[in-house]
C-alpha cells in the first residue's frame, strides 16, 4: 500500500512529505493507521546528525497513537479497530529481560530495531524500490506503519489520539520514572532538574503519588507557571543561589529522597546525585548526554548511601503499563492537555521542529 | 581507672604501649573490658597519616569484642558480664536515619565521634592529664574502653572473643554488603573485586545466600585457595585477560547481577559497575578510595539499568544485625577461623601492622 510520510533524507535537512510504499503486515505484525504523533527531542537529536546511531533515509517519529487496520498471521493480542500506541520499547514477555521482573528493557528485537529494520532484517518502507529505514521501531511520522505485535500497546477507545500519543514517549518517560523506576512514596522530597516536557511529567508523577516537596530546578524561569500548576512546590534558579547543592540540601532538610535529571547535562547529573539525602537518596538520570560525555563524583557519595541510577521509558513495560498511564490521564490524575502547546498537520511538521528549537513549545503534535 | 593501651602519638610512628587513665562510665555509657581486637586496614590508613580526618594522639582500633564491666546511670540494654561488640556505627533507634528504615548510618553521635570525643565532647582517655583521643568511637587498642550504650551490641556468650571481634568490622562489612545492602538472592551471579579480608567475606556472604557464580577478581593469585574454600567459583586475573569487563560479562552470560568493589581503587570501581548486567546489575562500592579521587562512567551505563551504590558497615544496624552475624558464625554458616591468620599479644601490635603491610595476614588479632 501507499502511505503519506515525512521522510528524513539526511542529517540536518528538513523533512519532506512523500508517498511511501509500505509492505506488510507479515506474520506477527500489525498495520496501524497513525492518527497523531508528538515531535520529541530525540527525533530532533537524530535529525540533527548528533546521534551517532542515526540512519538515513528514514521515517522518524516514535510518539504516536492510532488504530489497528490489519493484523498479520498469528497476531492475538490486538485486532482490527483497536486503539493502540506503538512502542519503541517493546514487551515480548519471553526474553531474559522481560522475565527478570527487574527491567522494562525488552531485548527481543533490539538488534534489528537499532539498524532501522523489522525483526526479519528488512524494511517495510520504500520509495520507487529504494529502502527507507524504520526509526526506533515505530516511525510515527508515517500515516501508516507496520510494527511487530510485541510493540503494540492496546489502549481504551475513548482516549483522544492527539493527547494519548504523548504517552508513547514523554509522559511515560517522566511519570514512569517516578512511579515505576523510583517508586516514589508519599511524603518524599523530590528534586527535578529541568522543566521541559520530561521534567513537567516527573513533577506531575510526583504529585500523583503524594510527594511532599517537589522542587524544580531550571535556569529559565519561563516554565515556573506551568510547573506550579503541575505540582512544583518550590523553584530554584541555579543562577540565583551561590551553592546549588547546598541550597537544595537545606530546602529538603538534609537532601532529596529522589532526584531526577531531565536535561542530559553531566554537570547537573552530578548535582542531582549530590543533592540527595545521605543514607538513602536516589538519583535517576533520564536525560541523554552528548556522545562520549562522562559523569563523575566522589565514591564517598555512594558509600554514604546515595544511589545513582537511570530510567529509560520510565521503567514502564509497554504493553502492561502504557495503557495504565492512559487510564490515569482519562481519570484526571494526569494532565496532558496543557503540555500539548501546538498541533500541526503533517505538511507543517518542520515547523514543529522549529518551535522546539526555539523553546516555544512543550509538545507539538502532528495530526494526520 | 588505669588501662593498658597502644597509643598512636603521631602519624607514621609505631604505637607504644602505655598506662592510660580512663574516666567513666558516665550516664548512658558502658565500661567494657576488650578481650580481643582485630587490626583493620582503616587503622593502618589513619596511622599512616593518609586519612585527612586522623586525630592524634589517639587510641586506634575499632574491631573488638569484650565484656561489660560496669554500666553508667540509665543504661538498660546491657548489664555487667554481658559479652559485647563495640560499634563504630551506633544504632540509637531514634534519629531520622535509624527511623528511616532505609539506612544503617545512625547519625546520633557522629559529630563528636568524628572529633575523637564522647557525646559530651570530652575524652575519657588521658595520660598525666593530657588528652588522648578516641578513635571511631571505639578505640579497641585499649584493654578497657568507655562507649555510649547505643554503640554496644550484645552477643551470645559462647562466641569466642578472638573470632567474634572480627564481626566488629570486617565480617560485617563484607557479609553485610551482600545480605543487608544488596540483598543478593539465590541464583544470582556475583563478581567480587579484591580478595582481601572484605572480599573473602563478600564471597562467603554470597555463598550463604545461595548465589550461583561467585567470581573473584584479583591481580594476586595468592588468595585463590582460600577464596575457593569460601565459595568462589571462578577466578579472574585482570593481567591475564585482554578485556576484563567484556570477559566478566561473558562469564556471567550478560553481566553480574551484583558486583562488589573491595579494593578502594576508582578504576576497579568503574569496571565493577560496567561488568554488571544491563537492565538490573547493581554495583556496590565498599573499598575506600584515596582522598579526592573520583569515579566516572558514561551515563548510558545507568540509563540502561545498571545501579551504582555503596555499602558502609555492610548496611548492618549494629545492635540488631551484628548479633545475628555472630549467630551465623556459631551456626557454622560463616567461617571466621580461617581468616584469623595471626594472633598477637598487645605488646606486639606493631608486628600486626607489619604483617598487613607485607600482605602476610588476612586478619591479625590482638589478645589482651
Amino acid at each position: 500500500m501507499k502511505t503519506k510520510a515525512a521522510v528524513a533524507w539526511k542529517a540536518g535537512a528538513p523533512l519532506t512529505i512523500e508517498e511511501v510504499d509500505l509492505a506488510g503486515p507479515g506474520e506477527g505484525e500489525v498495520l496501524i493507521e497513525v492518527k497523531a504523533t508528538g515531535i520529541c527531542h530525540t527525533d530532533y537529536y537524530t535529525l540533527s546528525g548528533a546521534d551517532p546511531e542515526g540512519i538515513f533515509p528514514a521515517i522518524l517519529g516514535h510518539e504516536g497513537a492510532g488504530v489497528v487496520v490489519e493484523t498479520g498471521a498469528g497476531v492475538t493480542s490486538v485486532k482490527k479497530y483497536d486503539h493502540v500506541i506503538p512502542l519503541y520499547t517493546p514487551e515480548c514477555r519471553q526474553c531474559k529481560y522481560c522475565l527478570s521482573r527487574k527491567t522494562n528493557l525488552c531485548q527481543a528485537i533490539r538488534s534489528t530495531q537499532g539498524k532501522g529494520l523489522m525483526p526479519d532484517s528488512t524494511s517495510r518502507f520504500s520509495i520507487g524500490g529504494k529502502v527507507i529505514y524504520h526509526y526506533m521501531g515505530t516511525s510515527t511520522f508515517s500515516n501508516y506503519i507496520v510494527v511487530p505485535e510485541i510493540a503494540v500497546a492496546k489502549i481504551r477507545e475513548d482516549a483522544p489520539f492527539d493527547k494519548a500519543c504523548y504517552v508513547g514517549c514523554g509522559v511515560t518517560t517522566g511519570v514512569g520514572a517516578v512511579i515505576f523506576s523510583a517508586k516514589v512514596e508519599a511524603g518524599a522530597n523530590v528534586v527535578v532538574f529541568g522543566l521541559g516536557g520530561i521534567g513537567l511529567n516527573v513533577i506531575q508523577g510526583a504529585r500523583m503519588v503524594g510527594a511532599n516537596k517537589i522542587i524544580g530546578v531550571d535556569i529559565n524561569p519561563r516554565r515556573i507557571g506551568i510547573a506550579r500548576k503541575f505540582g512544583m512546590t518550590d523553584f530554584v534558579n541555579p543562577n540565583e543561589v551561590e551553592n546549588l547543592v547546598g541550597h537544595l540540601i537545606q530546602l529538603t532538610d538534609g537532601g532529596a529522597d529522589y532526584s531526577f535529571e531531565c536535561i542530559g547535562n553531566v554537570t547537573t547529573m552530578r548535582q542531582a546525585l549530590e543533592c540527595c539525602h545521605k543514607g538513602w537518596g536516589q538519583s535517576y538520570i533520564i536525560g541523554v548526554a552528548a556522545a562520549g560525555e562522562e559523569i563523575s563524583t566522589r565514591p564517598f557519595q555512594l558509600v554514604t548511601g546515595r544511589e545513582w541510577k537511570g530510567s529509560a521509558f520510565g521503567g514502564a513495560r509497554g504493553r502492561t503499563d502504557v495503557p495504565k498511564i492512559v487510564d490515569w490521564y482519562m481519570d484526571g490524575k494526569l494532565n496532558i492537555d496543557d503540555l500539548i502547546t501546538h498541533t500541526l498537520p503533517l505538511e507543517r511538521i518542520n515547523e514543529g521542529f522549529d518551535l522546539m528549537k526555539l523553546g516555544e513549545s512543550i509538545r507539538s503534535v502532528v495530526l494526520y
